[in-house]
């Protein structure tokens, strides 16, 4: 069976390519953190908001993420998902097609609903290579 | 200044190579995971704690964990650490000498405290290269 996270990031996937931010906002937790790239952090809901309208508009409006491979490792309220993320910008420009290996954090809201704590779709790449 | 988390992954090393698993098992949750390797889950102190001796065994009592580059994403109560993990057991033989890029989920417990809540020494080699 799937696991209810991997529905969940669909969901993000989703609202981040219809450009929907109020929507994707209610997935994270209050004090979430976004990588925006390496050295460059978003923190809390309104800067992880601006940093997501300024990401769709550097790709000119054409960001769709979708996610390949994925690892679930969940204890107890926290889980942590290595995916394969793929981001694309249009498909005819190469440049712009990235396939990275994201590490997400993920902790259980106060209904007992998955939000994502830690956006880092950069993985391990923060660290030299 | 140095993170807080450092000093703590250091105490944890530095039990790793006594073979002080009692101690080591005051830094995770209750509900803790280990990835022992890829595919292979130990969840709870104790399995966590059998895992620990047995790695120690396979690796002739010599496993000496340090870290070298190490990021700290911290959202909150929850911390994500990306962290070049160097395992060395015996400096004479190339073999069993390993460089990894681990991800570590740390959460804060009853006391304010980080605990291990995820460790995983495999970070994104858990998928496909």
């Amino acid at each position: 069976m799937e696991h209810e996270l991997k529905g969940f990031i669909k969901k993000c996937d989703i609202a981040i390519k219809q450009e929907d931010f109020d929507t994707l906002m209610n997935y994270y937790t209050d004090d979430a953190i976004l990588v925006i790239k390496p050295g460059m952090i978003a923190r809390g809901k309104e800067e992880i908001k601006t940093a997501f309208i300024k990401i769709a508009k550097y790709f000119n409006n054409r960001l769709v993420p979708t996610q390949g491979e994925m690892i679930v490792l969940e204890a107890g309220d926290t889980a942590l998902v290595i995916s394969e993320t793929l981001l694309e910008a249009d498909k005819n420009d190469n440049e712009y097609s990235m396939d990275r290996r994201a590490t997400y954090v993920f902790k259980r809201g106060p209904q007992g609903e998955w939000l994502c704590a830690i956006d880092n779709s950069y993985g391990t790449d923060l660290i030299n290579k």
